[in-house]
């Protein structure tokens, strides 16, 4: 094993496509920055960050991330969150509506029968949302309502007192819908309080980051990916996503459903988050705004990566948990050919060198994802990864390019990544920098398996030709058994591509294979030929049959043209007959070969069973 | 193989589902059936049918869905898709705006700007989409609309020309929008045709399962499960999926994203479909609407489908393509047990008569749906059905009842289902209808493979106690050379529990197991014991160490009390130095029997190719 650095590795094809996104971006113009308060107005408008958070804890960012901003109105959906926790669905469905108003944010519009604010995401709604969170022993509802931003996001935030201040100054609009509320018995009593801590939740301050981590508490049902801990209630978290899909871009919900199909909230400061549930979410920080209100490039961002990555609902597919089927090392599961003890002791020191992952499922977005971390994290350890895509129900156009990318960087550092797919030139053919790609997971163990003898190995390891006399069969027999035994045996050979024996053929004795490679392979249940075995010089067939009633169930094939010894059933009946102690070691050789490979399946079963379960 | 009918298995549970909640609608009162034409006013209130199509295919439903009713506004979807293939997106989006208006549907408004209809979901959007379908010299407009219905439906549909009569009778107000669209452009030219085609696509009668194809054709991107016909390009029904997330419920959009989060059309003949994405659509007819124009009980079973089945998109999965892991019979995957040659002949014979499906992902509806139904197709065919459940990510909590009720309604046919689960005992407490729970795959498959000795095979094939003189290890001998090889045995035993042999230890015989079972393990390179074989009467053990330079790599413990008769290497040694012509026929009988284990091995491995690919 020989441990490659992630540096050396360079960047995550998913942040090298974020990083592709911000520079594009940077292009963008138009829109303008909030003027409603000097610290929002003071924003640098060229500022960019993306981040990408997934339900498994990774991690991709490019651009500003780490440029703190207000939280503004994304602070309504988590507000409304604690409000649902505080005061149950019932409760706060009473006070506050979840109907798409039309309206600006800020209209001093309620409802004409009920008096409620037709949704969350409204400023009278959100000011409603915030006096609905309770003041209890364990916090003071700002309290308790910074503690849950801060859990969602994973780290302590903290209230920007600049900011706070002049949200207070800017706030009469706001106290107007307090008091309003009041009037409509929404709030009970004076709402100033509930609006001091409305101004004080606009002015958390946050990065990129954090927003993406809050975004993806959310994908995750509740539970922060990181921190384990689970935040929200899952109910409360679907409630949410809701009012946010049809509410959280403010009056623009059609074309976003269209064009993005992502529950999302935005803010004035110029954050915008989208929530792929089960999967992800991605926050974009950019402070010019449209005139809806929301982030000029933070629609432009989530426009384009629904597009380039698969992302809207209607084309969407689960998290990626299963995405990898499987993954062991060539230590676990060897290729089919039969190696000699010099090579099979090579490649059992070198058997974390090689690591099988097998892909299944649907490969969009988040499956991708999953795969090329696993990929390179696999990469760095082994020097070949060998991809078995072929359990893949439906990959997005991306997919291959992405890995094939993967392979490109884990290529420069030396280390290798191939494909098994079934139809392996289609998806080589989609690849700029070309793969190796295989058809059988056989075919690539033995490639791998190969280079890896040819590295690390010496020239007996994948010899040739190798001598009757030398074959492992007669391993355990003594020089001057091996030669009374060779003096019985004749030698036979095929053309390549020529049937050896066929099953159901009768026992016509065991072969020491000395040149070439002869492949085992039978029918299954269901009539397909299935590869078994490969055996090379220096490695026998044949002697099965002698434990089936001395017919064969297995057919073999020469792959090359082979040479080998036979030793006839008859060869083997006159020295059981005329040498009994020479018959007895040679079968004990035989048997002890056979216990041999009893066992080799045996330690690969115990390494398989970890893997697949 | 014995196949149970489907009707001895009883309806599915899904189907037994749908029922309940028919019969729990029933009961619902309320709304009032549209009287705006003849034919609606005069539809049976109590009317009620609900069907539910997934994407590969699978039908079910309860109620009257064999009740046809007029399309109404859910043609508007259909066209709109057909819009979109003819003209583009941004044509369309000229024409058409996408916003939720907050309007009635037959509200005489228009974009003040732009002119255009909010979206295509109102009467005025939906006349604009109907005149944007092209006539063709493969159809009229009007002929390609029903086209498009009757193959998303996957039967050809027709026009019902009283309800056609009675909807150009009562069109004046539409007349108007036709006329207002013409003003601002929007429609070129006389309406009129257009108009005529508005009122006829109307009229398109349907009932509940064609209307669930049609939703399953849009939750499938475009390609009608059943036909497999590609009906829309995905790009488009993406498209109308999102129209219909903000639009297709009316003015009811925020409540029923919330409450349902399904795209859904309706229609004032009472119709109902709601379509996830990726997975299945829903399709309810009952013809009492709400005051939003939405059927009551529609929108009371979809609420209910929802909550129960967790098919809200904040909670969804993706389709179920891959939930079933792998399907295979015993006759691929036998247990660890080694049986003798009796037994594997009888369970040769009746290896299709157990069956083992492995799920994995998450398990909500629609997973749990495909393992239903698979659950039940194998046991139509197969007397013992293994469910193994290990390799589920999440699974919904009617998930495993479902699993529950469908093993009772096997259990009913004389078949029976298991399930394989790491927390056996915490599943089994959630059923009514206990079944039989193991946690691990050997166990069952032991289980099954005991159940099918009991009753086809004679007290040979299980025996309690069998002497060391009929050990499988020696079948190949005459009863000379084993009285012989018998009188070098010497007796031994272990109580259960015990530690027969640790890996490690030096070769310290040959053990023909009399009575007992004697485990075989070894730990996996993560530090996993593994079991790998199960040794009962009849069969031996300790002899693979002779392969492996007379050391154990395995473990061995009793897992009962255990009788042997033991063969020393000391007795070996003997027999071979004093009678090499017995020691000559003993090897070729222990190799033989080695010889038979890889043949059984490589029979194994080409069945379990087919399978797990």
């Amino acid at each position: 094993m020989s441990t490659v650095p992630m540096t050396k590795l360079g960047p995550s094809p998913v942040t090298e496509y974020l990083r592709r996104v911000v520079a594009d971006l940077r292009e963008v113009e138009g829109g303008a920055v909030n003027t409603s308060i000097p610290e929002l107005a003071n924003a640098d408008p060229s500022t960019v960050g993306i981040a990408v958070a997934t339900v498994d804890g990774a991690l991709y960012q490019a651009g500003d991330t780490k440029q703190e901003f207000s939280i503004q109105s994304i602070s309504k959906a988590f507000t409304y969150a604690q409000a649902l926790t505080d005061r149950g669905v019932e409760g706060v469905f009473e006070k506050i509506d979840v109907e798409p108003s039309g309206d600006a944010f800020n209209e001093i519009s309620l409802q004409p029968d009920t008096g409620r604010p037709s949704n969350p995401m409204i400023n009278a709604g959100a000011i409603a949302s915030t006096s609905l969170v309770r003041n209890t022993s364990h916090g003071s509802r700002m309290e308790r309502i910074l503690r849950l931003y801060s859990r969602c996001a994973g780290r302590q935030l903290r209230i920007n007192k600049t900011v706070q201040a002049q949200e207070r100054r800017a706030g009469d609009r706001n106290r107007a819908l307090g008091w309003l509320l009041t009037s409509r018995g929404i709030i009970e009593g004076d709402p100033t309080r509930a609006l001091e801590d409305y101004f004080s939740q606009c002015a958390v301050m946050l990065n990129c980051v954090d927003l993406a981590r809050m975004g993806a508490t959310l994908a995750a049902g509740g539970r922060n990916p990181v921190t384990g801990e689970r935040v929200l209630e899952p109910p409360v978290v679907s409630d949410v996503l809701s009012v946010m899909s049809t509410c959280g871009m403010y009056d623009d919900a059609g074309r976003w459903a269209l064009r993005v199909g992502l529950p999302a909230k935005s803010g004035v400061s110029g954050g915008v988050v989208a929530v792929l549930p089960g999967q992800l979410a991605v926050a974009v920080f950019s402070p010019p705004l449209d005139r809806h209100g929301n982030s000029v490039r933070g629609v432009a961002a989530c426009e384009r990566l629904t597009k380039d990555l698969d992302l809207h609902f209607a084309r969407t597919e689960r998290n990626g948990h299963s995405t990898v089927r499987a993954e062991y090392t060539l230590a676990e599961a060897p290729s089919l050919v039969r190696r000699n003890e010099a090579a099979t002791e090579v490649l059992e020191e070198h058997g974390e060198d090689a690591r099988i992952i097998e892909l299944q499922g649907d490969l969009r977005f988040a499956g991708a994802e999953t795969a090329v971390r696993t990929v390179r994290e696999a990469a760095r350890q082994s020097r070949y990864v060998l991809v078995d895509i072929r359990q893949v129900d439906d990959m997005a156009r991306f997919v291959i390019p992405m890995l094939g990318r993967a392979a490109e960087q884990v290529e420069n550092t030396g280390h290798h990544v191939v494909l098994i797919a079934e139809k392996g030139n289609e998806h080589a053919g989609r690849l700029e920098h070309p793969m190796p790609v295989f058809t059988t997971r056989a075919e690539a163990l033995t490639w791998a398996e190969d280079r890896i003898l040819e590295e690390f190995g010496g020239g007996e390891c994948t010899p040739d030709k190798v001598a009757s006399t030398r074959s492992e069969l007669l391993s355990t027999m003594d020089e001057e058994d091996v030669r009374r035994i060779r003096a019985h045996t004749e030698p036979v050979s095929w053309d390549a591509g020529a049937t050896v024996l066929r099953a159901g053929q009768k026992f016509n004795g065991v072969f020491m294979v000395t040149s070439g490679r002869v492949e085992v392979s039978r029918r299954s249940p269901q009539g397909d030929r299935v590869e078994l075995e490969i055996i090379g010089p220096g490695m026998s067939f044949g002697e099965i049959a002698m434990g089936t009633g001395l017919r064969h169930l297995v057919s073999f094939t020469a792959l090359s043209d082979v040479t080998a010894q036979r030793l006839s059933p008859e060869a083997i009946a006159q020295i059981e007959e005329e040498d009994p102690r020479l018959a007895l070691r040679w079968w004990r050789a035989v048997g002890q070969q056979a216990m041999l490979r009893i066992e080799e399946r045996w330690r690969q079963r115990a390494g398989e069973t970890h893997t697949a379960g």
